[in-house]
């Protein structure tokens, strides 16, 4: 089974910004950890700050990867080219949330990649891309 | 660990209702599965069409267990009552969704109770009630 | 024929509450008169202020009866659930109002309830329930 | 008694139109059985893809005649201007409609009439109008 | 003068909920030094979590008691049902709410029952129901 | 001087229709009354129930006369025709209305006409027709 | 007959302000000429830029004359309390504009004191208030 | 104990101006009862119908009374800079209206003042000033 | 193939009204360059200012010519009865305009009509009839 | 080069009311400093709560002065007035604010004055006032 | 004559998404064509997921080529920064759409590039393109 | 001190693009100008038309910078994220403009960046950015 994790524009700044909202413990060491915890699945991770270059990743990877689990950050609310591009692959994919973005800021409340999504899992700090991971085992 | 989960209006039918949005199986089948699966959890179901008995379920139990499963139905979208009892007790509690609601008609797409829950599975079948043990598991 | 008529909250009043917009005759009366005049129909009558109640009696007789006719009062215009438990079950409905609806307060202007029953019938007084009755006998 | 039955634009394609949603029968055969099936009320049937002959109609006959029974098509969501005239005469009037326009696009589910006829059946088929019929033989 | 409380959903909780907001004395105590002083009212006090059981209490003694005050909790803003019932009634009633919903959020802004009771006391505290008792000893 | 007085749909039931707004003179004996009145002033009175009409009558007599005084009755807030018709004609406009219809339905708040003629005056019963001659003998 | 001219905010600076709007006569002339043209009428007129003094003078006034011709220029469209002093007095009153305030920039498209008025006259220069004076000479 | 009551616009015509919604005692013979029954307040009386005044009178007494009883008449619905001014001051304020404003026009239905307030008291004629009265005495 | 090409209200002044919009050729004299360029093409011309005559045209040659070509005016906003007919016919047909309606007025950017149109073209002048033209020869 | 300051509602209290949002200098001191650091600005400084008052300095030193640099308190969101004063009189003017009303309350996001000054500098404390003073001396 | 086709997000995979929207043609090969059919116009294509990069092609070719035409796939919906682009440059621009964006999602019926362009052609397949080209051939 | 000015799309064209409202110098000339003014400031200048970009950049210097001057255009009105990229460094940002963006179109009236940053300076032409150098030397 192949996954791709992929984090849009901020979260690579994870661990060092707003650690009251997003904790502080960077992305890349978390990933490590969801690696060594799950090697019966061939993970990547990518992360850009340009819309453009995530949609082409998602181009790039999801004709042959089982399942994308993304996290678009911002452009989870403003982006409906990164909804197209999800929409346009044969993986499938789960949208995640660090936060709980439903006690934000009311911009944060929409998401325009929820509607061509599997489903969603937010709030739940990181453990929100391994009970990603988790769904994928259970299904795929 | 106690952990309940608790279901809305209509959930009864599962397996009965609708089954191309909500599969067939009906869900006490299910919660047997699940807490064979999770011997080391204490899981108790309660299931009701009435707001208020739900919320009555909320306060008898919100005190003494460590985390509450909710899937509210229709509620999660008209229930400001149902919010105010998950933000009353001292469980953490998570919002869960067989389907993907924001593929649905409007009136669905918006939660009462996202803004006072840990966080939200949703879109993932049964498996969201599972990812939320696993959740509780993880951080409990 | 089975039919089953359906009221929703303060209906129990009727006869009694706002009669320049119910008309005095109370429900009890009437739907006896109506058996009487429809002997050829089989016809139940159950009311309720409890939304759970009438999804639960919903429930109950509609995977056995042929129709519902539906006056869901206030819950008309907040009830997803009533919504959605009609729709849960193989009996047809049609909703019901006494009042011209559109004729009174914005809040009564929308009703949830109408995109899934089979059509719609209101402002003519007591009469609508017999149209609705009459429709079961012309189609069913 | 005397009742006009008005229809408004591209109902005189009934049985041609997207026949799903409005059946095949044409209009004109429907409105024969109807009288025969009728023959103590007087009823006569206009209809006009114009706006302002809908309205010269009413004005003509409004005065004279018991009950318009009016399925004013598109121009329900449209005018002001009929819903002025239907208020201006002195025949009570019963909107119908074929199709249960809550079932389809938002344009469709407000109507300008229904706040100055009597009552709204609709979503019944063509049965619609017999149900009005049946109001006012009840009634008048 | 008879009067009675109506408190609706959580507000079984007070004392022990959100203190914060709502202060951490129980409504059955502070219930009975209102007894206390005055002893010149019959009151009598109600809480259900079931918005039909409420509207059940209204008609109960709407038509035999002088005074209602309701405390309709998250009710408020979400049922027209409630609103329905008081406007059945004979009893004047009058809304209060202990914290001033104008600085919580924003569904609870809107009251669907202020339209139809007599007045509305709010942002007080428990001294709210107070103000409501010398409303009626004012007036009745 | 030349001016046109077109008046929209059920202006000619004035006199007959909801006296308690509109009174109860008809239209064509308070036209002669104004004719003389103003011998001065040439002038012609049109009304049709048909939008297009309306449009051929102002496309018709718009480049000849000096002004036209329309009281598009219930097109006034759905017509963008006619506004586009006017805009389209060399003579001047001004839009009349009987009642005053900020005190009636919302509906009739927003008149699409108001921004392509030179004013408007309105709620001065048949007065406004006459105000509106006394402009154009002021400035024409 | 006793009317009272009101103008609102700005207007002190007529024929100084913004000249292709408003024109380049000041009101103190045009006053005098209508004084002349209408010697038959009692006129005074009043300017304020103070809301609250507008209100006073309404009700100085209000109860002893015959109308109140008020174009409350920015007032207009923010001033719920110069609405309610209209309403609270005995003078019927015309609000009028200089301008056609539906060509000009949304704010101005809203009246709040038109649905308290007799009637409107705008758009039509200085001389909408010379009309509101023969009006008050038709009527009074 | 140190009260100021503050009346906004239009509230010096209470007796006289709408009688139906307002009671037709004047507000300065209430006042006069009011401080007889209760000696032990010190209480002052303010009346304006301007804005700025009322604010001139919060910054004059707000710092050195206990608290302040405001009926901002019309400019509870428009004054930002009112709210500003009692948010500024040290005097705890209670809103009051006379008339119950949600069975009014919509443009009353939002007050600014609401979410600056300690709480408000609405809809029970003069009655609501004693109340906030009564309620200063149970806190002061 | 035959197209038509039906034109909406005020179309006829073509040349006349708004040269700066619209161009100063009329329609007539570019219909022949049309028909003279396009031979092999069987084009009939139709233009009216009323609504239901289009709708009319509409019906009676839509179920046996090729293409409409539809200019519907001012009704492209306005006219949900066109939107109906254009669909009830077999023809398939492409919405024109000669100016860009996303650089007017607001109530200019919402047609009706797209969403049951084959396409749309707009902005480029009276090419924009040639461009439908060119379609249907590329595709019939 | 001469500039005038003009202060709205409550900033009479500046250094006292919400020193938080606000600082706790007054602004006369402030006003000193600032002209003993700039000798080569005659300017004035001006403060009133009444709206109307604002109105009359702006129209008082409008046409003699070169600059305004308006702070216009809670009136820059509700007064369409002082906006039209700005712009009836010949100085440019400043919008400028203290507090960065954008982080504040949603009432506090649109400012009237906005599109009627040449530019509006705010949330950067009281060195808003004299960035202002900087424009006016790079431009003027 | 020299045309730029410009295409946005997601186009690249023309032909493998969504073949039921947008066909299975690609566009490179769809572009030879168009070139072989047009070979007195110079054509360049470019394609780019990303934004800015857009705006970058948009800058470098249109100051020199005569016309632009532009499919900017999602980011016609969400990308003010291309709409200022298009305006920058000397190039005319056509917006082009190969589905009816009417049919679709609601988020694809608001355009922030057609108030820019010449104008737009849109529901048409890939003949969109051509049609673009015919156009430029046509007023070139 | 060191600052950064970054500015976003379309702002490479200054001096070239719409001079009428942005001017005609080029940016980077006025930027010389600037250093040379500001000796003791250390300057950056950077300019993207690539939304991502911008966000890399501000991540580069948002840490070791004082100050960020930022102009992110078009993006202003649509960037989520690079709003919570100015959140997430710890230099202090203002947000300038060089038109005033409340006399344009309506899209360019709302700010992401304007709740995040400092303050704002808008509509000052190129001076914006020399006082928002100007406000850093104030207070840094």
């Amino acid at each position: 089974m192949k996954l791709a994790i992929i984090n849009g524009p901020n979260l690579n700044l994870l661990g060092k910004r707003e650690p009251n909202i997003y904790g502080n413990q960077d992305f890349e060491s978390y990933f490590k950890t969801l690696q060594q915890k799950y090697p019966q699945v061939e993970m990547v991770y990518y992360q850009s700050n340009v819309e453009g270059e995530i949609i082409n990743k998602i181009h790039e990877i999801g004709f042959s990867f089982d399942g994308i689990i993304i996290n678009a950050g911002a452009y989870t609310h403003t982006s409906v080219a990164i909804a197209d591009a999800l929409k346009s692959v044969t993986a499938k994919s789960i949208e995640v949330h660090i936060s709980n973005v439903f006690k934000r800021e009311e911009v944060r409340h929409t998401s325009l990649l929820s509607p061509v999504v599997e489903g969603t899992i937010g709030g739940l700090g990181l453990h929100s891309y391994e009970l990603a991971v988790n769904y994928f085992l259970l299904t795929l």
